[in-house]
């Protein structure tokens, strides 16, 4: 993409209504523009970001054998009715009204739609085991939305709900969830820890969430450093194993990591002095086992073989993809703008051309650019006539792991510099080489 | 994807609130689940076409320069009071009260949230042309929604806004949009033909609406035979190039072709007889030009680089992808069920094994299967223990293009049938050369 077709309105002005650096960085960066309170609209570069989260979520949804499928924004009231859900969500549920007088809710959350699906199609055990899940917008009507995508009304999730005849079956979907979750952070560059947690509305016996280590996080958190050390990196996973998924369940889940909600300083203090940390954390999903809450009440059964109709064992698990994206920007900035871990990095690369319009510069920014597109790369080129400070300014703000800046000088000496953005170091180079290197870089993270 | 761990709910009885066969199919098939009227769920079968649709629209329009991004559900009321449409958008328009009793409205349309956008980041004529589009579920109240989701209340749009400063350039743009929809029609397999139309209340000068021809259209419409003789076929297209764009849009916009809204019964006559055709359509597209209508109401102006601020010149440009899927059922289908074009198939092949639980069967089975996933193929594999009558049938009613049948009886000869569901045809070869025969196939629709 050249940036001089792209849209790409960066902010000059700190924007004052952003109290934590990724609303403030993801106003500057032009990646969003509140429509209303806590409601926002994706300019594309925010857009581009979220469908790569969104396609991880995907693929590794998938990896582990669950099924994706849709179910719409407007959820009919009876449903939550049936349940006894319907008074008890209180008013972050945004209730509406047709013009036909029909009450509709706009869905929180999907336990009740899902467990109509099923129970309308599913009838035997032969079917078990099954997860559906989707990644549909949700809304709840917080009092005070805040902290951009990390806190707002109108976001994005995968919610996923499996479906088994026994609690074992359960337990083993619950933790398939589990180390799908982990390699989904890890993808996206994130080091997101399960802690024990409290179920809260949802209901339920098992739950845990998955917190990134932040200083703006909402939640105090107390852990063990060890659980930190802890990477699936390239290991082979298969998700039908149990007992794969209980081993990597109890690697992550053995060594202590709670929220303040479940916290216990009895246990904590056995943890070797120099090992615990309390830090705080950003909660990026959850998963549940539920039992037989939602098939009792909504009389979602099975025939279990043996001539006996059971309510089925569930469970829900969640990832805010539009919050995880506040959640990355958290984790990985510095005072200049935002560091994309290269996993889900809009752009793969920015070219910046320190002279437009000199004829060797821009001969040797498009070489560059139609050499990374051949390989399947997409880079970001800063073609504008603009001053090469703005475009550095820029280039960092909107953080693109790796940069090649091209100019006059160093195209004298058949070089141009390529720059890490984390790191801030650079290294002279002929092109074909930058470009190569920077191939050889995303090559290594697939 | 093995047909036991999928989940795919096919009726055997004949939906009765189903009035036409598009809707009818997606009921049987298992690809949606009513949740509430006009509302529906995407089950897993239906949302991987559903995908594949944004994901062909997505790739045309970004071919055609268009920037996605992406807006909210929930619109504030207050855009819709400026622009005059509050008032006059009537009871289709979905109201919502937020808990500090805010008005919204949940979008059927995007103009006064991408007008509001564009007014706050683009200032001078240097930043157009610029064109930006969203794919997102919409919701509008119809009376009586019907037809499954032809006529749904909840549906999945792509809509897209031109930024230009002057009409010529907004021209260019609406031919643009017009280059790409029969692009994106084709690839679909669809035979659209863009009709001249009424702008409603969108509002405009020129409007174009794209019509599928099929029985059961909810437009009477008039034509010249020699439309439907048009391609795109493999030609290259710089959309840059307003003489390539213009030269399309005049080829097919030259013979006549109008719906009952516009049609002419004086200029119809002067069609050769022999070309004069008279059917029935469903719109499947719309594109508008209507000038400065919004940019005027809403102040959306640029410095035309003279010094004056002058108003934009827009225009609206949607694609309904969840009724596409409707239109492709309606114009691909027979008694049996659904024929997917290749384009759009959810699964590229099926493979039927007549006799599950038999060694060479299996076996054959699992090969096939996996020589198929290696090229790069999604086959759809039935290792269900059913009788073989209850495969064909689900087969037939899903309509994947392709299916390899597999038994004990052709294995013997080292063969396996491979049929074509639109003819019915069948041949015998050996396993390997009916899975080249079907990757030869998708290679070219490429």
């Amino acid at each position: 993409m050249r940036l001089s077709r792209y849209f790409l309105p960066v902010l000059k002005e700190t924007p004052r209504e952003a109290q934590i650096v990724s609303h403030r960085y993801m106003l500057q960066a032009g990646m969003i523009k509140q429509a209303s309170a806590g409601i926002y609209s994706w300019l594309p570069l925010g857009f581009k970001v979220l469908r790569k989260l969104e396609n991880i979520v995907h693929e590794e949804q998938q990896r582990a054998g669950h099924l994706p499928m849709l179910m719409p924004t407007l959820q009919p009231a009876e449903l939550w009715q049936e349940s006894g859900r319907y008074n008890g969500y209180g008013k972050e549920m945004l209730r509406v009204e047709d013009r036909h007088g029909r009450e509709m809710v706009y869905g929180p959350t999907n336990e009740e739609l899902i467990t109509d699906i099923f129970r309308s199609h599913v009838g035997s055990y032969k079917e078990l085991p099954l997860t559906l899940y989707h990644i549909q917008w949700k809304f709840r009507d917080e009092v005070r939305p805040r902290f951009g995508v990390m806190r707002g009304r109108e976001f994005f999730m995968k919610d996923g709900y499996n479906f088994d005849l026994t609690k074992e079956d359960a337990l083993h979907a619950y933790n398939r969830h589990l180390v799908s979750y982990l390699r989904t952070y890890e993808r996206m560059g994130l080091k997101a820890i399960p802690m024990r947690a409290d179920s809260g509305p949802i209901g339920g016996e098992d739950t845990h969430e998955f917190l990134v280590l932040a200083e703006t996080g909402e939640s105090e958190v107390f852990y063990d450093s060890a659980v930190t050390d802890l990477h699936l990196g390239s290991r082979v996973v298969d998700y039908d194993s149990v007992a794969q998924c209980q081993a990597i369940f109890d690697e992550w889940t053995t060594p202590y990591a709670r929220t303040d909600e479940t916290h216990d300083e009895g246990v904590f203090v056995e943890v070797p002095e120099e090992r615990r940390r309390k830090a705080r954390g950003i909660e990026v999903g959850q998963i549940f086992y539920f039992g037989t809450k939602y098939s009792e009440s909504m009389n979602a059964t099975v025939d279990d073989g043996q001539g006996n109709k059971v309510p089925v064992h569930m469970g829900s698990h969640g990832i805010g993809v539009s919050r995880l994206l506040g959640a990355i920007i958290e984790a990985n900035h510095d005072d200049k703008g935002i560091i994309w871990p290269e996993g889900v990095t809009p752009f793969h690369c920015g070219i910046l051309n320190m002279r437009s319009g000199d004829e060797a510069a821009d001969a040797a920014c498009d070489a560059i650019y139609d050499s990374l597109t051949a390989l399947g790369l997409e880079p970001l080129y800063d073609d504008r006539d603009e001053r090469a400070g703005a475009k550095f300014g820029t280039m960092d703000m909107i953080g693109l792991p790796w940069r090649i800046t091209v100019g006059p000088r160093g195209l004298k000496n058949g070089v141009v510099e390529l720059t890490c953005r984390r790191t801030g170091e650079s290294e002279e180079l002929p092109p074909q080489q930058a470009v190569e290197k920077i191939a050889q870089i995303y090559r290594d993270i697939q």
